[in-house]
């Protein structure tokens, strides 16, 4: 066989970027050999020429116009590292197809809010596009979703999609920590940015969570629409306490089809012990496909890190010929099935609910009777000694109910004087 | 999109033939909307036409030589699924590749044996086969290897491949069975089949670990050659002290690249309590693949059953237009390396050693003293009061030690009096 010379163009040279670059100045001899393919990164560019990198932009040609590469003979790949769901990510996506490219990337806001555009515009001009490190960092899950599980109907998709969130809630459970100081370690350590505010307050889950429903289900999502909750609000107290009830506490993307409705939620969850997702620990992601024919499929793999990420884009690559990605990421206007999106209201489960109360007798029955006469029915209930300001902390887990009677129930606990703290409400997931 | 017609012959009309006709019968209307692919089951054939089956098979043309569908034109794919590394299932296969027909098949002996030579005639053909239900039942980890994990170098591949021998392990566990109640147990659920030996013995496993190895690293290796133990020496005993020394008992496959050389085995292993691999239950099976670059990916599912292992059947005639498979399962005339085979002697690893001694005196401290002079250091020691004809559980667990040294020690412990049982050696692995 013939060896295939690919020329390569790669915009946004920050961690990911010079990442790719040394898989394939490492590795091009043994893909050569192994797959025919030659690569040659024909055209670099980035916001700041100056900045100072590890790698010698001189060794390549440095296009001051990004959009200039996908006009360039010379490149077949267009490698979009920029971010940004808008603007010169969307623009390079347009014009790499138009221009029968092949447009890789690792933008999930991208994806999440123009993945149909984007499809459409392919299927339009005979051209492709990848985008495997958008989701799950080194898990190699969109290509699993679109070239495996495409055998039965889906029921659920869910999983740990935020290596920032996942190794801040370990630090608190394993060395005790307050938020704050797990995320500044996190931070120190590479496994958050500078502004974290995305990744904590979920919506970097959000996006990705659109992205799994889109290729489970074929829906497409506003993620500006999907119920989102952070963890900034998780104190050691819930970490230890959902310990002692056999939980850990993690951050999920869930998405579920039940009558032909998906609801899709990100939000703090407990999650038994035993499960196998509860191992799942610091900057680890995990995603799990629950299929009606082949059952539940788990994924576990690093999440973020600029070589586990550069990997999956590098296995984009290596997968140009590749014809028939595209027939999986279903378009809106040839939808397979009719179905809509459901509110989390109709969600039915446990919770934990935690408050801080005046340190009086009687004020535990007060609240469990108030409890009792909204019928919610409560299966534990604690009341800690670790009181601050003569304020002690109450802990309830419900039984089953729905997400509307509990934040009804909620509003009205809010007027309570006898609750001195906002009330911190956790979902208990048995997945 | 025009729809594409596809005719699928299938021979062997078991669990998982059946279970595939079920899988196209329901699901291919959605298959013609979703990927524009029309199947229809064009031939079938089985060696005993008489059998009572629950699928009515006067709807289908029957073969009564299924040789001859390779030559039938109203058939693109050839389903195998009678078993078996040579006779039928290898001149099925050799005829399909040779008539350009697309060759699916689920049998790993086959794969293992004659992989490279099915290769070879693809190559020669310009045909293509898939094998996706041969390794890991449900689990999608041969598209996965072949499509994803082709980045950065294998370090190692491994896991539990074998779901009769891990849910028998299981049970022994969970419900203090002995090895033959477990067995008949996992029998009466269809998780053993009437004659588990290849599955009991590691045989199974190994067939699959061969097949992993050549996508890893591209070797090829007689499943005779592989170092391989089964599990019916464990008994209650070993698995109650594995789990006070914090561990499970699983039976793992292991293949691993060190020094240019593959060293690969199938024994029971104990593992950390705290690992993932020790809460994959029952029939599931787990993979994990170490690789420099994307790290340790593991992939968890059903590894065994009709619905999973049909499904992985039906994503390989789903793949029917993917041109780029063959690539990544290396052709021994086209290597992209040198590797060589590594004996396990070269493995260094902790060891539990049990025995049974005469209940007397000082013994204890003279099998002690025995590792001590030769040189092997031992860890933790235990005495158990269980004993049995007057004979006594010791139970040892060594540091790390060569394989080649704890086996000539423990040739020379056989000629001792005072041991009156069979050792049984098992490994530690800190994977």
């Amino acid at each position: 066989m013939s060896i295939k010379k690919i020329g390569i163009g790669i915009v946004g040279l920050g961690t990911v970027g010079s990442g790719l670059i040394e898989i394939i100045q490492k590795n091009n001899n043994s893909y050569k050999s192994k797959y025919n393919l030659d690569f040659s990164i024909n055209g670099i560019s980035a916001k700041n020429k100056k900045k100072k990198r590890n790698i010698n932009i001189k060794n390549y040609k440095w296009f001051n116009d990004p959009i200039k590469m996908t006009e360039f003979s010379d490149i077949d790949i267009i490698v979009e590292l920029v971010g940004g769901s808008d603007g010169l990510a969307l623009k390079l996506a347009e014009k790499s197809l138009i221009n029968g490219k092949y447009f890789v990337t690792a933008n999930k806001a991208l994806i999440a809010k123009h993945g149909i555009k984007i499809l459409d515009l392919s299927i339009k001009y005979n051209s492709k596009f990848s985008f495997e490190a958008a989701v799950g960092g080194g898990i190699p899950i969109i290509r699993l979703m679109q070239n495996s599980m495409i055998v039965g109907k889906i029921k659920s998709v869910y999983g740990i999609l935020n290596g920032t969130c996942n190794y801040i809630l370990t630090k608190m459970r394993e060395n005790n920590l307050q938020f704050n100081n797990a995320l500044k370690k996190a931070q120190q350590l590479g496994f958050a940015e500078a502004n974290p505010e995305d990744d904590i307050n979920g919506v970097d889950t959000a996006y990705k969570l659109a992205i799994l429903s889109n290729l489970a289900f074929g829906i497409t999502t506003k993620v500006s629409e999907i119920f989102t909750e952070g963890i900034s609000k998780i104190e050691e107290i819930d970490i230890k306490m959902a310990e002692k009830l056999g939980y850990k506490i993690v951050l999920l993307g869930i998405s579920n089809l039940k009558n032909n409705k998906v609801m899709q939620r990100v939000h703090p969850s407990l999650v038994s012990n035993n499960s196998m997702i509860s191992k799942v620990n610091n900057e680890l992601n995990t995603i799990i496909i629950d299929d009606e024919i082949a059952d539940k499929i788990m994924v576990v793999g690093k999440g973020a890190g600029k070589k586990p990420t550069s990997a999956s884009v590098m296995a984009d690559i290596l997968n140009i010929n590749d014809e028939n990605k595209k027939k999986f990421f279903v378009s809106k206007s040839k939808k397979a099935n009719n179905l809509s999106s459901q509110d989390i209201s109709k969600r039915e489960g446990k919770f934990y609910i935690r408050m801080g109360v005046d340190d009086k007798p009687g004020v535990l029955a007060d609240i469990t009777l108030f409890f009792k006469k909204q019928k919610i029915s409560i299966k534990s209930m604690f009341q800690l000694d670790d009181k601050v300001k003569n304020i002690v902390p109450l802990i309830f887990v419900t039984h089953k109910v729905t997400e509307k009677k509990i934040s009804l129930v909620l509003k009205k606990m809010d007027a309570l004087k006898k609750i001195k703290t906002k009330i911190v409400l956790l979902r208990i997931e048995e997945l």
